[in-house]
């Protein structure tokens, strides 16, 4: 048996394969003018995000002020856009102190989140580059017309302390068309009331690919495709091969023919079923569903004999790689089968 | 609106509730005569794992090398067993460690698990008490018959620097005939081949008011039910006001009638069903379904106008306690709607 001398569990990401993912997306952005600005929510690294600077991103996306206020002390200093609806006089303090040093922006999809930004940065030297978040489809967050992003536009320019920088979306899968009439029936609106629309945000790695089919966006946010994942895997956005993040575990008990039970269960691969069968994919075991999840179990079954042993190490492609490197103080960094070195997670267990 | 000067999201524990918990089963184990050795995995805080002791537990259950570490390094230093088949030199080395200055015990289910404890234990002082675990229907660990249970119980006993200490199973919900009949077999066995079976240990906190009713167990673990959750009040076990346990959120959106989005997503509230509809319950909103949860944001939906307004705060009761105070750094201990104090997770984040 192979084993890598590294307690287990143990997310690893190997740097070969997530540097390839930026280098690839990068090239395919670059080849078809689209400004990218990848969500370091799914490494939170600033490393990678430095390298992902360096490839050619244009900044990138947070989703929380501590994670913007973690990349920027792990020295990756680039133009942040936060796409979050910022709420509370504490966080907006934090925001305004993170803006005087680095180039941010944030969104908005309702008055009151508007008022507080503006209360927060009415003294301000620069105002406050807020996009309006808008709702294409995804029924998350977003303003629901054309008419209401107009209305909040006009509302965000009017504000101290800020001004109005353009759209963001967080779009459905799959339905560039709709999105792209939505968001260009907004800017039509927006700017027949002579206001100027410079940014158009979309993204998602489901659609990376296609990414190219909605010139209506000026850039395009995305976070996954550095480590690529069993969701993407299965919506075939990747292969096995391009997955740069695996959890390591030892099996610790064979106690059944057609059993085995590893030592990573939902504390470190999480429940994220992302519609899939199974809590992740074992490599070089195609037969092997991990069927169940306990804090600190993981149960694997199969149909043949199982060809496990106790004390053997296997890695597991997560079905969400996003949620896993979130769960542990560190991951271990590779090149291939070699130890590059262990890292710190320096942007996860934050409150906000 | 009420809004407490926390930052969220947040994970809320309310000391007068969990206090109360575990003074509660206290009496119920006193009143049975049960030795209590609660699970530390729910609430990772030497601060609680010290009250339990307080009140009459007889030590304490790890699932992890690293819980046992931060418990005894954070105060809280009683007897431990870690109810985990422990493999590799790093790991046996640590537990070694630790037996040198604290009553440890552990558990084997395989042959493999004993080898690598008598080479770490064979110079001890003193012989690792070790328990065998049995599948006595979960289907997880454990060996699955008596004969096998008698055999490895001789093993472990046959091995420098190891004891046989008894049995530990971890049982399937409402079985306990079942559990005691399997239990009782391999004592049988175990007797008649000379051994003494010294300790007999089961759990669960969904049967937990019925722990009496299988007295052939010695002592019984037991962990949610310091903070209890939605799981376990759908199974009928509590109250939603014995729920200890809290996640603070901030209404961030309410971009649609029937639509509201708090910033508490799968990155606080984790994605455990446990076989309920959404991701938790909406103190006060019991028409409220939180029906999606992105990693930083959650949906809730009701069929009915959604009372919520932007800014507003609310508590939700998790489905699963266990792996909601796993994700943030620290909680917020509380007393009622006072705030006590904040508390660093201690055993979280680690590998093992």
């Amino acid at each position: 048996m192979n084993v890598l001398p590294i307690d287990t569990p143990a997310v690893l990401v190997d740097l070969n394969i997530a540097e390839k993912n930026i280098r690839d997306f990068q090239r395919y952005c670059d080849q078809h003018n689209l400004r990218l600005r990848p969500h370091i929510k799914t490494h939170k690294l600033p490393g990678l995000a430095q390298y992902q600077l360096a490839q050619g991103a244009v900044g990138f996306t947070c989703q929380k002020v501590s994670e913007a206020e973690a990349m920027v002390a792990g020295g990756a200093a680039g133009d942040i856009l936060i796409t979050y609806n910022i709420l509370g006089a504490e966080k907006v303090a934090r925001l305004r102190a993170l803006s005087e040093r680095f180039t941010l922006s944030v969104v908005a999809d309702s008055q009151p989140v508007i008022d507080g930004l503006s209360v927060g940065f009415a003294d301000a030297q620069q105002p406050l580059p807020v996009l309006i978040e808008c709702n294409t489809g995804a029924d998350r967050c977003g303003v629901s017309t054309a008419d209401q992003a107009a209305d909040l536009a006009a509302e965000v320019e009017a504000s101290p302390g800020l001004r109005f920088a353009g759209l963001m979306t967080y779009p459905p899968i799959g339905q560039a068309g709709r999105v792209a009439e939505w968001l260009t029936a907004a800017i039509d609106l927006i700017e027949s009331r002579g206001l100027k629309v410079e940014i158009v945000s979309s993204g998602g790695s489901p659609d990376m690919w296609q990414a190219h089919q909605m010139p209506v966006a000026t850039e395009y946010r995305i976070g996954t495709y550095v480590y690529n994942d069993r969701s993407l895997v299965a919506r075939g956005t990747c292969d096995m091969s391009d997955c740069a993040l695996t959890v390591l575990a030892t099996v610790v008990s064979v106690p059944a023919p057609n059993r085995a039970i590893i030592d990573a269960g939902s504390k470190v691969l999480t429940s994220d079923l992302l519609g899939l069968e199974g809590y992740g994919h074992v490599v070089g075991h195609g037969d092997v569903v991990i069927d169940q999840l306990s804090e600190e179990h993981g149960r694997l079954v199969s149909a043949a004999p199982i060809d496990l042993e106790v004390g053997q190490q296997v890695r597991i492609i997560p079905n969400h790689a996003c949620v896993v490197s979130n769960m542990l103080d560190h991951v271990m960094l590779m090149r291939g089968d070699v130890i590059d070195r262990k890292e710190r997670v320096s942007a996860r267990g934050q409150v906000w």
